[in-house]
Parts: C-alpha cells; structure tokens; sequence
C-alpha cells in the first residue's frame, strides 16, 4: 500500500538506491495557486547534509513537477513528480546483501515478499519520505488558501524535553537551529548529546510537537475516521515512529476527569472555544476549533557504527560492522515529514467534510 | 464513516437510544466454524453493569447474527447482525437536549451535522463499541484457526501502573479481578482508587495493554498500511483513546539505538527469532514473527457528577449537572474493544498480505 | 466485496432463505426529512407477488429503520435496516443441495468459497436487490432535495422493444402496466408473452432504460470513476445483467462522427445546452447539464420449469427438474433495483464532486 | 480519481501537452520476472502513427521505469514510470483555448473545476492510456505466470463487422493487419471504410471484444465487485467507449431461457466445464472456468475536420473547424488498451479471491 488518503490521495514509488523517487499527487482541488519553489523549499529541510547533525549522503533532492499545474495553478488533474537519486553508492550495501541488519526491515521483507532490493535499504529507507514532503506542501498550500497552518518542532532527544507550548512557536524559531527545537538554550544541549552520541558511533531516538491552527470544528469522524486515528494512523507510517498521543495524551490518563475538562465559553467574536485545551482540539473524533496539538515518538535508528551480533539470510549467525552514511538522530529531518503527512490528512479530511451536509 | 478494513470489513451503526445498534462483518474467509456462544461471551465482557465498578445501565445485549453463516460455518457471505437496545430511559437526556457538555462530542456533531441526536450521547457514545466486539469475535475464531492469539489488560488505572510483561497473561488472569489487570495486588489498588473517585462523582483514566502471539512473520505493509500505523488507527479509533505505542513506545524513543537494538538469532526450531522484543514484534512496519506488543492510554471520561460550567447551543453560559448512568474508569471494559478491533486489523492484514507473492 | 460508493456507501447482508436481509447506509447527508412510508413504497414495487407476471413468493418485505434517523430527519450517523423473511420454504430447495444448477452461481459459489448455502440460491438470489432498493430510496430523497430525478422503465421484454424516449415518461404512464413499460400498446404485448413464455415454463430476458434529469454539469470523474464507468459497475451488478451502453451507446458505435455530435448553444436562461443528446448527458466521464440516459440488458434467469442436463457436486451427470417459484421475466421488478442503484450512484459522485474545487 | 483497482492498484498522471506522463503501479506481486521490451512492445502498439489510419502525431512513447524491479524482478514495491512527451504542438491548440468544442470534455472539465488545460484536451486527451498499457503490461506478465491469457481484437468498425468467434484468435492474426481484425477479409473492408471516412474528414465508430483464457473459477465476487461490474467499470473508463456487454450481451438479452442454458457436464480431465457458453464465463458475478468473453463499444471521436456549431466559454455562437491530428476510428489503439485495461481487472480479482476461504 503506497497510497494514502480517500479524497486527496498521496501515492509515492522509489528505493534509496534506484533511478529516481515520485509519486502522484491525487484529489488536489482545481484553482489554487501553486508555488513550486515553496515545495522546493519544504524538500530542502527535508534534504540530507543539511547540518553536522545529519547523515552525509549529499543528495540536491530537486522535484520536477510533470503534471497537473497549467499556468501555475492546480486544474485538479493528478500531480505527477519525480525526485532523481544522485549520491547513491551501491557499493557500500554489498557487504549486507546476505544479512539481516538487527532492528531493521531486512528480514521482514524477505518474509514478506520473499526477496528484497538490499541496496540502502531499498524501499525501506526514509529516503521515501521526501516524496511525502512534496506531496505535503502541495497540500499545505490548500490549507494555507483555508486559513488552516501546520506547525511542526522538536520537543524530545532522548531524555531532553520541553512541554507542549501554549502556542504554536514561530517558523524562525524553529529554524534557527539544526535541531528545530524552538527553544534555543534546550536546542543547543540537544545538538550537544546528538554530537556525543554520533562519536559513540551511536544513534538517539526523541519526539515531534504539531500545532495546528485555523482548522474549523467540524472535522473528523465520529467512529472510523476520527481525527485522531486519522493522525495516528498517518504518524506511525513515518520510519521510526513508535507512539503517537494527542491532547493531553498518555500523561492525561493518568489523571482525573475534573481535571481534564475543557470548559466550553463564548469568545469575544462570538465563537465557541474552550478554557483550556485538554483535549487537544479534537471531541468525539472531530475538531472543536481549537489548535490541534499531537506529539510523535520517534525510536533511536538501529544503523550503529559498531559491532553487532546477527545472522544472515541462510540463519547463520554472522557479526555485522556497518557503514554507510545514516543521521544519528532523526527528529530534525523528520520536523517537515510530519508537517507533510499532517497536511495530507487534514486536507483530505476537510475535503471528505463537505459531504456531511445536504 | 462506519466501516473498518479493507478485504475484512466491519460497517457499524446504531445509537444509544435507538432501537438497536449491529452491523454487517464482510469478507469473513469461508469455511471458520463459528461459535456464537463465543460472540456472546465476548460480548458479556464488555456489557454494562457486570460490577460496581461500571454503569448501572442494564442491557441484556442479545446479538442476533442473519446471515452469513450455514449449518454453523462461515460462508463467505456478509454477517448481519443486531443488538437490541433495552434499557435507554430517553428521558435522562432531556435536560441536556440544547446543553453542550464540556469534553463531549456535543459541540463538534453540531458543528459538524447542523442536528444531533442528543440522547445518551446518540452515536457517540461507546455504546456503538458492542458492535465491534461481535465483529472482533468473529475475526479471532478465524485467527485462531491461524494460531493467532490476542490478549489484552489493564496495565494502568490514573497513576497506578505495570509494566507491559513479557509473555501474554492468561485469560484466568485477567478475568480474575473486575479491573482486568492481571497482577492481583495492584489490581485491588486499582478497583479501591476507581471506588473512590466514584465516590467524588469524578472519573480517572488508564492505559490497556496487548500482546499477540502466533501471528507469522511477514505481515503488514512498508509504507503505508503499516502494522503499528494499522493498529494506531484501530486503537485511536475506540472512544476516549488518546494515545497508542508499540514495543518500547514513547520510553524507547529517550534512549540511545545501541540500548534498543533486537539482535537476531536462529531458535531450535530452525526459525529466526530476535533476543530482545523493544521492536514490539513489528520491524519496517512489518510483523517479524516476535509478539507484537502495544499500549493504548484512555482519558477519564467528561462525564462528572458535579457542576460543571458551559454553553447550550446558543452560546448562553450554563450549569451542567449531569444526571445518567456512566462508568468511573473505561478501562476494564476497554479490554474486549481493544482485543476485537486488534482481531480485525490483523485478520484484515494477514488476507492483504495473501498477494505479496506471486 | 458487499459495499458500494465512496462516500455515500451502501453495506447489504442476507440470503433468501435466512432469518432476515439488511443494510447499513453510511454518508448519507445530515439535514435530509425522510420519509420511511416513500421507502417502504419503493421496496413494495420490487415485492415479488404483485402482479401474475412474477414469481408467487409472497413477502411482505416490511423494512424496519434501526438508525440514522432523529425526529424524521438524518442525522449524518449510520442507517442500519432488516427486512425480515417470511416465506422462505426451505424445503422447496433441498432436491438441489448437491446439484449445480446450469446458468445458477451454485458452482462458482462453490468454487470461490468451497461451500454455499443452497436454500434458494443463499446470496445469489436476487432477493438481495430488496436492500439496495431501500438504500436507493434514501439517495432518491437526498437527490429530490437536490433537484435530481430518476426514471426507470421497461423498454425491451425479448424481441419486443421500443426506442429510448426523448425525455422520462411519468411514473403513472410507468406504473400503469405491470410490466412498467410507458407505451401501453407495446405493454399489453410485452405482458402476452411473458404469459405464454410462462406457459411454456420458459423464461425471457429484455432491457430496462433509465433517464435521469436535474443533474448539474460537471459531476463525475475525467480518468477513473468516469460517470459512464460508475454507472455501468452499478448496473452490471443487477443479478442477469448482462450488457450497459450510454447515450447512443452500442448503435451509436456504427455511426459517423458527423452524424453524432452535439452542438452547444446557450439556452434562453443563458445556461449551455446541447441542440441532441447522443452523448446521453456525459462528456469526458462527466456530466454536462442534459438528461442522462442509458439502457441496461437482463438475461433470461436460467431457472426452467423443464427438464435440464446438468452435474452434481461430485462431477456426476443428473437430471434437473426445478421447483420453486421464479419470474418468467426480471425486467418488470428490474425497474426499482436500476433507479435505487442509478440514484445511490449519482448521489455519491455528487458529494465527491464536492471536493473538485478550492 | 485516477488510482484503479483495490489490491493491484494503478495511478496515473499526466497531460497530452505537459512534460510527461506516467503513473504507479502498486500491489505487483513481487517475484515476477519482467521484460522491459515486452512493456514497451505493448506501448508500441498503442503508438500514434503506426500505419495510415492514425493520427499523424509521432511520439516514441519511450517507457522509463524507475523503481520496483531488483535485477529484473519485481520487488512487491511500487513501480514508477514516466513516458516523455515529445511532439506536442502547442501552437496547434491556441485557436480553441476558449471554445467549448462539440462532444468533447472542454465544457464538462470547466464545469467541474472551474478551469481547464486546453492544450490538445489536456487530461481528457486519450494520450493518458499509454500510461494504462505500461500498467497493463506488468499485469500480464503476472497472470501469464498463472496461466491467463487476454486477447482483444477488432470485431466492427461502423457498420462492419464480425461475430464473436468460438476461440481466441492468435495475436499474429490480429497484428496481420492495421485494424486488428482477426478476419483479413474483413479487415481489408473496414481499412477502406477507414480511409473513405478520413477523406471526408470525417470519423467513425466501433467495437472491439475480448477473450481471457485460463481464468480458474472461483474468481469475482456476488454482489458488488461482480466480475462483469468490473470489467464494465474498466472498459467504460476507457476514452470513447459507450457500451459494454458479455457472454450473449444485448443479443441473448431478446431470448427465452431455454435457449440461454449452459449445460454442465465433466471434462476429459475430471474439470466441470459447460457445454455453451452464453454466459460468457461468468455466473451470479464468479468466473466458472470457461473463457471469459465480452464487447465494448466505442463512438466515433468528435473531433471533425469540418465546420462546426458551438460556443466559447462565454457561451457566444462560434463556428469551429478543428486543425489538429487525430484518428479516424480509435478501435485498432483501442485494442492494446482493452487489453491493459483487462489485465490489470484479472489480477486485482484474483489477489482479492486469495482471501476467500480460511
């Protein structure tokens, strides 16, 4: 399955080590005006090498755009794009062709597919996720056309967090340093430990925040489809990511209703809004007009830069030193990754919103 | 939208204080001996008013299965099914007819429709979860006809917690204590602190655990369709879910990839087998043959037997005092939801993944 | 696969020979009043027993409404409905329980599923089609409030046939005839074969035409989803339908260019028209603000009052003798499945449609 | 909507006048070995400017393929392509940039989102079915591995034509000449027919038909996502194509049952086989083993080569004389389309049978 969404469909093609990666944006409406640098800039945060934080591997990643836009604005036709791998050296995959890297999807796609493209991890790689970004900014170009924005920073490496903000935090914020850690005195002990851990030939896991404002109340689906399934569903199919909570989240249930509640007012325009925002802007699987604010828990990446113990593809037990170029921590170059696939489903969901009414 | 799945599907419906709530299962595999006294039993577990700790709503919760089955075996023919509702004393609703309960789907199903049904909660109450444990039975007579085995427990009740075990806890275990944690002791701690927050008209939250062994390696899907994604979306879907995690989950992601690693071996079977489990027995989104182990924290249900402030439906502030019938912690009665709706995610997972070889 | 649509989707379960056929209609829009006595008038149209032309099964088919619905208007929550069966002699059926009727689903049921329910064709009667009518009449009701009307008729019974009027006959000139064909004279001799092709315990197939007028231009899909496409996948899954053409359709397919192409003009309330109709409303998969008009072919159903050669399920020849009650011709109670399924199609396609634009 | 299919899935983009068009082929079982000439065979013979009676438009219509295969195997990943465009004259298209032309897809696109791409009809230009026979192409190789085999061919060009034969026929027959009509006589008659019509600037319509071999029973499914829905959906969402019937079609739509029958009976090999097929290899929506047989049909395209009545899109009378290059009559193209078309419905059907049973 390579395809996400129902009304606005994502589906993407292309391993680490092929000829190109792409994908076919589907479902976009007709009429909004797109800025194709903007896209390109959304896949540059993305881009390896960007910082001494991250992987090696030099890829320009530059989207070429085959379809769907006529003068510069969407004809709701599908958007097809191609993304070219420069930097790939299949060499340096030759010594794991017949083994089972630990931790990683080696084994699982020999078990699945019964072979498997083993070149930098084939299909496997997070190489893919750029695809995803492309296909998110064209989204987030919509969104912005709705008033709806999509903000996404790092609150966790390791075991340094920040709280959830109050607000979403400024794109300058985010951006003035490589760990896009709006705070700038955490952000700097983060870059320090990813810099410690990258010596140890070691790897680090953390979290992602999103904020998102402007989103109307009304979104989202009472049972199958709620809004946050729908997050859930679209965080967890980003590599590395084991857990996803929104609102007040897992550390939520450990409390008591009376402090949870979300009192509902009136605001000064007449809108209804909420005291606090417990829930995260979402009651009963649909959003309540307040900001959206979800977390994703981002595991450390299993390539170690030391000796682990395996087995190859015949079972034979087997000691694998790997190489290669992989980032040490992932949460940075996964901030636009989920920006993207938030923008996809609030899209497509906002979209499917239009049918609840006659 | 109230269908789940995509080769195995369950469409649902039904309302609090309609005249029954069931649903269609479609895609059952032909040829599963069902027991309907299983059904039944399954949903006896999640029926209100099996202990104190749960709503004193009485039903008797009666399915009757349609179709789909012939002299006890399963066709391959759509089951229709229905529960009657009983005990739904409309006129406790009356009261909040044009209130907005706060941390309710009240607002949002207005925003969202322009009506609502405003009795007992109408589709938005959990009440709708009874359906999906007929179809979740249905679902794990055919996985164990496969060898799969699903089991989920309380593993927290607000602070009071375990730790995700090692192995499955038998079901005598789990059955053995009204809380459905199956460690005896902390399971008293947990049904005194539930009586007690009943006792302060308030609610507490918790976590339900699950373990499932038996499922082969190989199933699940690279990008999209991934198994934790598949589950995250499942479990976010249940009501009052606010968090899922696999393997090590949101702990896993503080700590550094050398710590996390599983590393592979070949068991005396011949089989490969990892000597650690932190993966949760999904690896690149696919099943690697390990359990697969998850966690799904629940908020503290909004329902308070105290004042409450809020708007009705025309903005004007008011004081709520809910009235009805409503279960102090969810958790106890979350653990035959969380079981049915992992039955059908994995069922449906394992049909997909049918065509991934020639 | 037991569901239809994308967002207004229908669900159907039952067998003829079970407790009770049923559905769920899902996405249907909030805000629409319905009227369940319309509902039950449409199911009563397709009754078997209404007329010496069909079979002498008598069912009251009452429908029973379960949810979906709060004071007479939807809600935008799950309809769920049963239709109890009455008249189900299952003794009628048991001679055939290990014969495969020639022409009948006995042996693909068998072959797709290794087992089937014999009583009276199980899943493959069209005794089903009762619950699409049901889901029909609700899109009819949200489509009439929309200002889409749908008109199916009777234009072919064996080699008698007429041509495709230029604009829908009324229901009255319809519903005066049991064969439900608007010419009364061609009728008359439609209905005098069918008796004597009953006499003779044969069977006789024909054609059902349908026109459909207030659809605004525009609905409907350029690639994939092409109205055209739509509708054909609904008609083709009529039980004994065989064949489907649009606008000109088939005898269109011999002509020149020149002579089938439809000028615009703009009509005197400035909207664009067509001067003809041979594109039968759709242009490029999408609709164009003419009547859209198409005609669907139903074999003779293959149950005989006669001797037949066939096998058993061991592969041995043996000779079939059918009893049970059958109509000598389908097109008649044909006329409410191909409106239900024509009006469940359009409404779908409009509420995607909503989604084409910013 | 431009994905088809459920399991095996196809997404394609792209205009007559863009870059390039392509698409993604997702759920390939992974284990087929694929010819790349093979793929580009197919396209070849959907190539514009093969013989006289096509357009003059000369593409290469070169296939890259981009991901998925793994030294010559597909992987089970996705399989992206592009297909450059190379001669697309945009000059040729600037005189009708705001004219509605008669029975195409300028007005209907405008009326659905509001804008169009004009040039050479955009997306609803069938250039877009190139990318269907790339697709198609993998498709086959696959159901060739199971023992399927597809074959589509010419049977009418307007008024001429032939009757469905007893047998496939062999792909050198069909290739023997330019109208891929399996009877050379025939054949020889519509060329002339062909070359008079584009003399008069004219155009002109007709069918094509299609026999699929080595289909085991058992596949398709009863209600919805019967196989003959399928197929209809398929072949409806072809460019031009207004009809679709199987087995006897329209034709046995006029007959009594008695004469319809297929009678079973057990073949030399111990397999149940009919002794007619009027069925057309499908029964109560399943495949029963026999080939699979059906027609569509296809209009004459409208684009005429002579003055024309209509209006621009501010709906002023315009007279239009269409420059351009265009085919005469779409059927000997159509072919390698009907066939992709099929392919790619047999292999879905048969990965989604795989779930049917335990």
């Amino acid at each position: 399955m390579n395809t996400f969404g129902t009304l606005f469909r994502f589906t993407g093609f292309g391993e680490s080590h092929g000829a190109a990666i792409g994908g076919v944006i589907d479902g976009m409406p007709a009429g909004v005006a797109v800025s194709i640098d903007e896209v390109q800039a959304e896949l540059d945060r993305r881009r390896p090498g960007q910082s001494a934080l991250t992987t090696a591997r030099s890829e320009p990643d530059r989207v070429e755009v085959l379809s769907g836009l006529f003068e510069g604005v969407t004809t709701g036709c599908p958007i097809g794009f191609v993304i070219r791998n420069k930097d790939h050296r299949s060499a340096d995959y030759s010594n794991v062709s017949h083994t089972f890297r630990p931790s990683h999807a080696d084994f699982t796609y020999t078990a699945k597919y019964g072979l498997r493209d083993y070149r930098g991890g084939g299909r496997s790689s997070a190489r893919e996720t750029a695809t995803r970004v492309v296909a998110g900014a064209f989204a987030m170009q919509a969104l912005r056309a709705m008033g709806v924005k999509v903000t996404a920073f790092t609150t966790a490496v390791g075991p340094l967090s920040i709280p959830m903000p109050a607000e979403a935090p400024s794109r300058e914020a985010i951006e003035a340093n490589p760990v896009r850690c709006p705070d700038a005195e955490m952000a700097a002990s983060m870059e320090r430990l990813i810099l410690d851990v990258r010596a140890d030939g070691d790897t680090i896991g953390g979290a992602v925040s999103c904020i998102v404002t402007g989103l109307p109340a009304g979104v989202g689906d009472p049972v199958f489809g709620r809004l946050g399934a729908r997050l859930a569903d679209a965080m967890l199919s980003i590599n590395a990511a084991k857990g996803f909570e929104y609102g007040m989240g897992f550390e939520g249930c450990t409390r008591r209703g009376s402090e949870m509640i979300d009192p509902f007012y009136t605001d000064e325009e007449g809108r209804v809004a909420t005291r606090s925002n417990h829930s995260g802007g979402i009651q009963g699987g649909i959003s309540n007009g307040m900001p959206v604010m979800f977390r994703v828990g981002f595991k450390p990446v299993a390539t170690l830069l030391q000796d682990v113990e395996t087995i190859d593809d015949e079972g034979r037990p087997v000691m694998l030193h790997a190489r290669g170029r992989h980032d040490p921590c992932v949460v940075a170059r996964a901030v636009p990754v989920v920006e993207a696939m938030t923008a996809m489903t609030l899209l497509d969901a906002i979209l499917i919103n239009r049918a609840s009414r006659l």
